[in-house]
C-alpha cells in the first residue's frame, strides 16, 4: 500500500497528510523524533529508540504525546497500515500548536505526534561508502535527535553533488559524526567512537556495536580522534539504524580502510545477525 | 479581521491554514524567515527585509518561492486580508514537499511559501527589559535567518521562567547576541555591537542603529565585547525588527546601564522619527 502518515489520530497516505500551519515544527523546528527499521513487520530495536525518543523529549522539555505503550500500538497501526514487511518507521514530536512565539506555549497546548512509514528494503551487511569531510558547524546539542538539521542537510547535498554518499563532521579538527550516522575506526584491532557527550547523538547502532566489541573481544575506546586518523585507520565504518554497519572506501577522494576485513566483518556479521535473530 | 495565514496560493484565518506533512520546514526545518512591522498597513523596511530574505535563500541554496515583485504584492495582500492597520509580517519559505531525505528533491520540486499577519501594537520609543545570559549552543550559521531555532526557544523559555524578557547569548565569553534582537553597548560615548560574521544575524534595526550613530556623530565599533562589559557599560541595548530599540535595565538579576540616557534616548528617538516617518 505504499507511505503511509499519521499525524494526532488521524492516518492515511502519506503524501495527502496534512498538520497546521501553527504547528511549531513548521517555523522553529521545535521537536525531535527517532526512526528505525521495520523487517517482517517488526520494529528493530524498537524499545531502545523509544528510549531514546523519551530521553530527547526530556532534555527538550516536551511532553510525550501520550503513554508510551499507546505510542507503541500507533506504531505497528501505521505499519499494519502500509502493508509493507520491509520500511522506514519515522515518528516525531513536536511542543504543539499556537501562535509564533518563543516562550512555550500555555500547558494546554497539547504535543503533536507525527508517524511516518515509508518502504525500504534492509541493505546488504558488507555495505561500503564514500564520503567526504564538512566541517561541523551545528549546535552544540547533537546529542537530542531535534528537528534542526539545516547544517545536516547541507552537508549531505556538497557531498551527493560529488556523487558521495554522506559527509563526515570535523569539529575543530576532531571528528564527530556522520551527517546521518556515527563515525568509528578500527586501528591495530582497538575500536574507537567519539564519546556520547553533547557533540553527537548517542547512536542506538553504535551502542549495539560497542555491545558486540565486548562480546569479541575488541577492546573499545570512546575517545575523540582526529581527521587525520580516518586516513592512518585500518578500516573506517558508519553505523545507523536505517543504513546499518557499512564501511568506508573513500574520504575526500583519498582511499581508506581494507586494511583489517577479518574484524571488520565480524562486527557486520553479528550485527547483520542480531537484525536477522530479532526481526524473525 | 485578526491573523491572516497564506501558504501557496491560500489566504485563510492563521489558525484554519493546514500544509503538508512532507514540506520540509516540519521534519529537517528546511527554510528561513523574514518579519517586519506593518504600521499604517504599511512594512517598515520591508525592502531591507526582502533583501535579507533573497541572502538567507542563496546561502541556503533556495529558490525564491516567486519574483520579488510578487512577494510583495502577496505580503500586501495577507495585509489588507487581514484588515489590520499595525500588525507583524512573518513569511518564511521552505526548500519544498518531498519525502524525507537529506539531499535536495527534484529540482521539479518548488519551494513553499507562508505568509502570517497577526495583529500586533508597535512598542514604545524608550522600552526597557530585563535579561539573563546563556551559554550560546547555536549553530555557526546565525547569518542566515534559519528555522532552525531551538536554542533560541529554548534559552528564551528559561528567561521567562524567571521573569525575564529573553536572554543573551553568550560564546566563549564574547556577548553575540539575543534570543531574537541584536545586542550593543554604550561606553564613554562610543556604540560597540558584535561584528555582523556568521555568529550573529545582521540585524536591519541594528544596521538603521549604525546610520543613526554615523548621523550624530557616534563613534562605532563593530567588535566583539565580553560579558563584563555588559556590566561595565553605560548603556545595554538590544534591537529588533519586532520590539524596536530597548535599553537593558538587569542582566542576571544585576542592575545594568543608565548611565548615558542621553545618547541612549537619542538613538531611540531618532528610530522611533524614521519609523513614523516611513509609516505615514
Amino acid at each position: 500500500m505504499g507511505s503511509i502518515g499519521y499525524y494526532n489520530g488521524t492516518i492515511g497516505p502519506l503524501e495527502q497528510m496534512r498538520i497546521p500551519i501553527l504547528d511549531r515544527s513548521t517555523y522553529f523546528g521545535d521537536g525531535c523524533y527517532e526512526a528505525c527499521f521495520v523487517c517482517n513487520g517488526k520494529g528493530f530495536a524498537l524499545e531502545a529508540h523509544l528510549d531514546r525518543f523519551e530521553t530527547s523529549l526530556k532534555l527538550l522539555r516536551i511532553d510525550m504525546p501520550c503513554p508510551r505503550e499507546e505510542l507503541k500500538r500507533i506504531l505497528y497501526e501505521c505499519i499494519a497500515a502500509s502493508g509493507e514487511e520491509n520500511a522506514l518507521l519515522y515518528w516525531q514530536c513536536s511542543r504543539g500548536t499556537a501562535l509564533r512565539r518563543h516562550n512555550f506555549p500555555d500547558a494546554s497546548v497539547r504535543p503533536n505526534l507525527t508517524v511516518m512509514v515509508t518502504p525500504k528494503p534492509y541493505p546488504t551487511a558488507h555495505g561500503t561508502v564514500r564520503l567526504m569531510t564538512a566541517e561541523d558547524i551545528r549546535f552544540s546539542m547533537c546529542n537530542v535527535k531535534t528537528l534542526n538539521l539545516l547544517p545536516n542537510v547541507l552537508a549531505n547535498q556538497r557531498a551527493a553533488e560529488q556523487g558521495l554518499d554522506g559527509a563526515i563532521f570535523v569539529r575543530d579538527g576532531r571528528v564527530t559524526e556522520g551527517t546521518h550516522s556515527n563515525v568509528h575506526i578500527l586501528k591495530d584491532g582497538v575500536f574507537f567512537t567519539h564519546p556520547a557527550d553533547r557533540y553527537i547523538l548517542k547512536g542506538i547502532t553504535r551502542g549495539r556495536l560497542i555491545a558486540i566489541c565486548g562480546r569479541l573481544g575488541v577492546p573499545v575506546r570512546e575517545e575523540p580522534f582526529y581527521r587525520d586518523a580516518l586516513f592512518a585507520a585500518d578500516e573506517v565504518l558508519i553505523s545507523a539504524s536505517a543504513g546499518g554497519v557499512r564501511s568506508v572506501t573513500e574520504i575526500d577522494g583519498i582511499p581508506v580502510g581494507g586494511k583489517d576485513t577479518t574484524i571488520l566483518h565480524a562486527l557486520q556479521d553479528a550485527y547483520a545477525e542480531e537484525f536477522r535473530n530479532e526481526t524473525l
